[in-house]
């Protein structure tokens, strides 16, 4: 029975109230069956090679063993929660960059708090953590069914966000003040550590609120989770980019469609979108670093490309070959490291090369990364995004704290905020994924 | 050990060739490492409720018992296939309704075939089973990857489809004639049975021709895959539909927009797109039964949200409701059920009542099946095409037979015929989908 | 120069006051010249054949003769005015069937009343001219920049609307209740023609009550004008559809794609969407009645179209062929008469034919108007409701009454309501449209 | 008479064949009257104002007087034409910059050479006037219907375009050894001069070669005509991403959306999509030069935007503010000035003003002009395109020669080459989009 306890979920106290759902919302007539069971979990890793005794197959595949057995709880309604409703108030943040679904993401929380609990008390914080900070002077706006009305086709947040952390405490301050006890953080990794700095400060204080997150990641570069919510949309919206680069390179002799995809430590976009399309010649990720010059440099592989099909399509994600740029030391307000521009570059360094040898060509170079992320939210990720903010109702009306909700393998989950807080999930060069990428482009550059 | 072995694969023979796939395609220093092994799987199932020693979860949960564990054989590219490349000649059809992605499946093979075993005879079935049949006078046409250029963006199928099986033995004869060793077949449960019955008559005749199947189907019911390809697409563009529907019914006092959806048995698309726009406020499907007249009816809850909200969205699946109608006993070409018309039983029963309770209202009926169906794929399903299409080629190359490939559980697989034939996957009335879709709606019909 | 003198426009008096847009809007040198001059007139007609004395052409040509002269006064901002801003109490209503534009029309009223003159109460009626009716209890919605905030994303009509007319002295019962002295009301013939018995009340009352129009109809049958707006909205969504039928006609041997369209009197949408596809086969529309059956009837085209290609594509405007029907002689609601369904019609006698010839063929059969109307309106109908809704301010301020705007040889003009009240523009069969469209076709039916 | 007499165009010789059209391809009784008669005109200006005996408008207005009419000769069929059909070699070439309607502009060509009147021999000249020069080694192609079906979805084109003139001698030995007898040029300014020269040569030589274009140009900035094709599928495209743009502002405190758009020295595509979204608060165009700095300047002007509204979209046309630019005098390979970046100086000196005044801003800089140009036509482009292809083959038949053809007040007409080249049509800053867009934005920026 062990091997089933899933990863410990911190709660502000035992559930003890009768969930509202049991006679508002559904009548069925075993009305129970729509809660989740407390002891249901869902299994993270599911593809195994029964390998030999020393743990090596033969066949040096890369097949997890039987020891990466991790199992989470699994999301959805509690028939006994902790919260009494009557009694919640409830604020909605979203924090760093644009990514489709965020507003489907609030507004979910906004319906399943109203809609399932009763919940009135809902405020919406401006312009990410600065909506905490007095001094800013942001407004904080009363969330209700009507004011999010067609929020699901409206694309970026209309909360506003912003980059950077703010002081816990002045943050905490906020949330007292406004008698706050659930707590909704929409955000990325930065803004993770974030919401679990809050949720420390609330501890320290003994205060009962409930932090709950939704990971926002337009890299899909979450660790643990299947996929966040927007990629599909981003990827979508940078395949029709894909081919129109694809369209420029036929539309001259020797074209060069050159696109420049989001992906700062994790190439899932260029590699998806390139995939969608399949008429992508080059895929350069940060997770795989190539050889510019030289034979079987990657300058090279485009020049044999260009004189076997007259055109080429490059999809490049702006964390790749860094190594190749002098990396600036830099950090944004976010911390992130600011990367150098690879796009810039490849476009320099390729005009560069065929001029020396007086090959004529012609580089279209794309930059689409505000286009891709500020539009709406497609089907799947309206979805997803409403299944994620009922299901973040649910875990904090059940006194989940300092925990997300996120797909694994499948089912969406309760994970601790630590678990995915400062790591970054990458292309996997020995995944399917990867394999149809160098099968889909045949791209021939010597990868090192 | 022996609790990972995969579900048993019908195989022509043994692997003894060396993959191409080692020397051409790819240029990594331990190029094995891009073939997956021969004893990887995945697990199907993968919730999990640790029940008593009874099996009963004190909560009545749905979650499944360890028991039900079940493997299957990861798709992908082996170290040493069963056919020599240089001697294969494969064949494609598609075969059943139309649904997004057939022609990113059948671009997907060409390329696969082509750019990484070096295939380059490759016949195209017209027009379904016909396409086998002398009778029909269909031509049979040479795939390469310049015929197939840009047909990821083509709805529909350019080799075009028909309904209802056609002899084994005639097939056969067809496959023999043109010395086909390799057959692709893409299309629904009864193209698999069909499928099948090739693969017999092939074992009968003692052939070695490896038949391998891609399962085709809009209304997303295929048994233990996670979901069919096109599916989203299809989702997506009846979300478009159902916001038409909300528009219109918004635009008339008392609006009342209904759309009928695909989904004969299941009713999946219904359920997402409902989800995806949650502003529908009925949505009806096959695997629950519903009560029309009468307190707690369909109508009287209708006519309930109209008092209240003066519009109202219902989204049906062509399925629902069918006790309600004498359903008819026909059946189609493809041997379905026919189904009574849903769509205008319900409009026609809600204008009855209305005109009864003289309670002015406008019903707008609305039927985008073909409309759903005859789009390009969605970038994440021409990626799953392209994925399905290539690990297809690998599994014929392997000389697996009478299986298909299909993602479970996040992996593509390979499974047999005989496990997905005749079965339907439904909704779950205990799942995520349908909880989320009572919450979405908070649908108060009384369901028997 | 009395050759120029454009057509009356109905006026409540002076212009005497200053526009204010001289101070505040604009901050050009001579600002006067932002404004029309109150001679600036455009000419309706603009092709000639310059015929003999008995104007006749030898050619037997279409074009018109120099006698066919008429001016319609250009629209736009007046330097002197008929109202003081500061006492206008608008009033906007949209009426009739939905139509793709409506909300920015709205949008644009109230942001032209707003940004350029000041004007702050500006009042929605709901529901078309039952707003104007106490009796169905309907509110009255303040209009401003932020409530209309987005709506140019939004299809249909965010006021809502309804068909039929309303008694004229109950509606202006009501305007003198609110004090309003400036109407806009946006709908179809039969809503002109109730906006010119308003007006005709408020004259027989004295009133000083500005009433102007934007004619909508998505069959683009108004008279005089270019072209109305959402038309080319609903041509494009039109168009995808014929994509979907032509798709769907080559997925199965003998496909038919049979698409019904919008046009109860006009097959302007079937020919315009028919051209930009040009894949499509037949495009039947009212102006062009032709024969079913016999040598050179329809049917026998299509069955030679079918033996030729195995596909065929056919749009048929809904008002199509009435004469082949039994024409129903109900109206609807908005007096119009309702037409036999064409579409099932001609699906019927399709099957009905074939079956009797035993040719196995597959009807696709697809009606999708709601699909088409209610989406919001493209860049370029958002441009022209933006002109046609600041153009109607411009209009209504400097106190001209009893008129529409719309596009005439690309001016914006006023035009007396009269002169398009109970006509109706159709597809001219000598007019270049029709005949690419034969030239498109190659349509072979024998038409009558 | 006199007074209707059309702008001269150059023709090959007199029309004595007997269209084909007559017999073929229509079966009304009267066949003659689908042909346009050889006297039909359109006229090119219609707005007028009766000035006084001074030529003086009291109110100054822009309206011209009635010594502007000038007239055009109606394209389509003639009954009588100059070539035999039978006899015909048609060459088509696409030259320049991609726009979207391209392909349909071909493949009518095509269409309407074959189906109109049963040319066989078509070729397609592969990357623009390189194609006819033997160094380059580009293929000729033939094209047929099945060749060209499908392009009417396929942006760019798929003969491949390419910059710059070509010596005339030499295209012209091109056409001779192949007998071509027929040219059609699609292409922009530069293009049509080199037409020109073509026709020029052909007639020194004394050839039969009719030339015709087909003006293209993605920023509308040939004069004359209404609108050059693909201009609105452009102007659609341009206002999705000033959709994004908008969002991205909001997005963030003082969120500055800049995006750059196409538009070298007219700014018709910024006006348009910016009254499309009417969210845009500056629009700055080559037309209208504007002051950067000190009151009243655009960085003071947008300061006071943020302050009022804490965002701000602004939409730049490539060709504006050069004069703040230090512009360079490089010259592309068409011969076209190069232009300094106003996209990327105008981020830079937002930038630099608000930091300067420590004023906490986030610049979103978007050049999306690949994107908006290499998209398929929209469904108005298409039907236009459709149109000018079919007239330009009519054109072609009877022998007319060094014209274009293109839509002049709604009327497609033969304009002489001459007429367009080495011009630029220039948004009016006194006409109805100019206006508009000053009522939209509300921009107070200084103009000079």
């Amino acid at each position: 029975m062990k091997s089933y306890a899933p990863q410990k979920i911190k709660t502000l106290g035992k559930c003890t109230i009768d969930s509202p759902m049991v006679k508002d919302s559904h009548n069925r007539e075993h009305t129970a069956e729509i809660f989740v069971c407390d002891q249901s979990v869902t299994m993270a890793q599911n593809v195994f090679c029964p390998r030999d005794d020393k743990g090596e197959c033969e066949q040096r595949c890369n097949s997890s063993t039987e020891t990466a057995f991790k199992f989470y709880e699994l999301a959805g309604p509690r028939e006994k929660i902790y919260f009494d409703p009557s009694k919640v108030r409830a604020g909605i943040v979203t924090c760093g960059g644009l990514c489709p679904g965020l507003n489907d993401v609030v507004r979910s929380i906004v319906l399943g708090l109203r809609n399932n609990y009763g919940v009135k008390n809902i405020y919406g914080f401006r312009y990410g953590f600065q909506g905490f900070v007095p001094d800013y002077g942001h407004d904080v706006v009363m969330l209700t069914p009507d004011v999010v009305d067609g929020w699901q086709d409206i694309g970026g947040t209309c909360l506003g966000s912003s980059r950077g952390p703010q002081k816990p405490d002045v943050m905490v301050n906020c949330l007292e003040q406004l008698a706050v006890n659930m707590l909704f953080v929409i955000g990325g990794d930065g803004t993770m550590q974030g919401a679990m700095a809050i949720a420390n400060e609330v501890e320290n204080r003994g205060l009962k609120i409930s932090v709950v997150g939704v990971p926002k990641t337009i890299d899909n570069d979450i660790v643990i989770i299947d996929e966040t919510f927007g990629f599909q949309t981003a990827v979508n919206a940078a395949r029709d980019v894909l081919r129109c680069a694809h369209v420029e390179s036929k539309g001259i002799p020797n074209g060069i469609g050159l696109v420049k995809l989001m992906g700062r430590d994790s190439g899932f976009i260029a590699c998806q979108a390139a995939l969608a399309m399949s008429d992508v010649n080059f895929v350069l990720i940060p997770e795989q670093p190539f050889k510019l010059e030289g034979e079987g440099g990657f300058l090279n592989a485009l020049h044999k490309r260009l004189l076997r099909r007259k055109h080429a399509v490059i999809a490049v994600a702006e964390g790749a070959g860094q190594d190749l740029l002098e990396a600036e030391t830099e950090t944004d307000a976010s911390g992130n490291r600011r990367l150098g521009d690879i796009g810039l570059f490849l476009k320099d360094k390729i005009n560069d090369y065929f001029e020396k040898i007086d090959f004529e060509t012609s580089v279209k170079y794309m930059d689409p990364s505000y286009i891709v992320r500020s539009i709406p939210a497609n089907a799947h990720d309206s979805t997803y995004c409403f299944s994620l903010g009922h299901d973040a109702v649910h875990a904090a009306m059940a006194g989940r704290t300092e925990m997300i909700v996120g797909k694994v393998k499948h089912n969406i989950c309760h994970i601790p905020m630590a678990h995915i807080a400062g790591k970054r999930k990458k292309v996997d060069l020995y995944s399917p994924l990867w394999r149809l990428v160098l099968e889909s482009t045949g791209q021939s550059v010597v990868f090192e």
